[in-house]
């Protein structure tokens, strides 16, 4: 490719600048935000060649554009990028899928042309960190990537974001949107939100004995709060079907405690135990 | 000091035996075990000077006697390393104390001078791994060490553990049993059993797709079944104490993303980043 528009240079975005240049896998990346100081260090600490505020007038010169923005926005971006060019195709790293897809397809629902070359995409790696001082380039090594096409997706937009999410070092897998929001309800939101019910409810006093078994357990929910909002927000439904399995599994440990049943919370262990071995250190 | 005798040679009674002989903290150190092969073992790997599987014979050369085993044995332990020895003042390192404090109490009730020599102890330093291949002989560096004296504790006892505790590299800080049982409750056995629902309750095929933050959220449910449940189950009430104040908080999480309450869900996300970041990374 010759040029790919990372629109929001933040820890993803920064990220997938980073690994693009040091392999060289296009000839220039352009980093599009509204915050040219941002941008301009961005540049400067190595992870994008050219600096942009005008989203479509990097969209035009470029074959492919990756919103990177808080995933309230990525529609917005999404359409307006479709929109400005007619043959850059338009993917995303927005933690959630169904809303944003739903978005774009209403939107331009008219405009079937330009919906073929919109693929959602949502590499899983990040951190508790933001901001592109945090980016990694190998951030994404080994990692997933869930693919989401439509029916209006072109077969030729998602080889293309197949292919470059795979020469970031990623593997990819193709799911439906509501498919891939239950999938991240459970791995991802689910383990965000007890991160923060437990860090948020331990006593002041009891903070100083804090050891790495807290600190692993609630690492997370040192994330971007505003960020996590608008995941929260944008799939509220399979968050709240996966919080109630997670409750019922509390539960049932509280009446084991209560009522000394060892055998109950002993098979809860075990089981928690042979799901977190699966995942290796 | 000339002689310390540590029964249990896992990972905290491993580490233990690593730093005392890595800084020559005293001539000798014992291991004490009923499996003699894995004791030669943790001799070979460096951890101890000598192996018995007789305590009251290892207790009788020592000054210090620390209890390193399951939580459910060091009160056994303790009172055969107290009954044994005139001298030997006998700690532990067992993550509950007001069981094993009142079980040594009472079943020395008629021999005060035996109890002056008991201090319980915990270090709180760990991980989820187990057995002496474990050991770490930095394992208590800065890490904090909770001492429960008791009004039966002589002075000169509280002393000798606290002076061994820093001798590792560790702070020690003194509560009640009852205190300590509390903090413990809520940073340290809260989060396992939070650790375990959460990686019990996951969907199987939801598992490959978990990622760097299910892996951190629920490392500590690696842990080994047994000794945990021997934990849950001498800190009953303390820890059903703090799983209902997480509830809460979990149901008020529920309740802000089914009615939509962002207000309240990012006051609760707010908490516990501002409570995480206390901790640093």
């Amino acid at each position: 490719m010759k040029q790919v528009a990372i629109v929001g240079v933040g820890l993803i975005g920064g990220s997938i600048g980073a690994c693009l240049r040091e392999n060289r896998l296009c000839e220039r990346v352009v980093g599009v935000g509204r915050n040219l100081e941002r941008l301009r260090l961005a540049r400067k600490a190595g992870l994008i060649d050219a600096v942009e505020t005008d989203l479509p007038k990097a969209v035009a010169g470029s074959e492919l554009a990756v919103v990177c923005t808080p995933v309230e926005t990525i529609a917005r971006f999404s359409i307006t990028a479709l929109e400005s060019a007619n043959s850059c195709v338009v993917t995303d790293a927005g933690s959630t899928k169904q809303t944003i897809v739903e978005q774009i397809c209403q939107q331009l629902s008219s405009q079937p042309e330009r919906l073929k070359r919109f693929i959602g995409s949502h590499p899983i790696a990040g951190s508790e960190q933001s901001g592109f001082e945090a980016a990694r380039r190998d951030l994404f090594k080994d990692r997933l990537v869930i693919m989401t096409p439509t029916q209006e997706t072109a077969a030729a937009s998602t080889d293309l974001a197949k292919r470059f999410w795979e020469s970031l070092g990623a593997q990819t897998v193709l799911q439906s949107p509501a498919d891939h929001d239950r999938t991240l309800a459970s791995i991802s939101h689910l383990p965000h939100l007890i991160a923060s019910a437990l860090a948020a409810s331990t006593p002041p006093e009891h903070l100083p004995f804090a050891s790495v078994g807290w600190g692993d357990t609630t690492r997370v929910a040192s994330g971007d709060v505003e960020l996590w909002r608008q995941i929260v927000r944008q799939n509220r439904q399979p968050l709240a079907d996966a919080l109630r399995g997670f409750q019922a599994a509390v539960q049932e440990i509280m009446t084991a405690i209560e009522s000394g049943d060892d055998q109950t919370l002993v098979r809860i262990l075990q089981q928690g135990k042979t799901n977190r071995d699966s995942l290796g250190n």
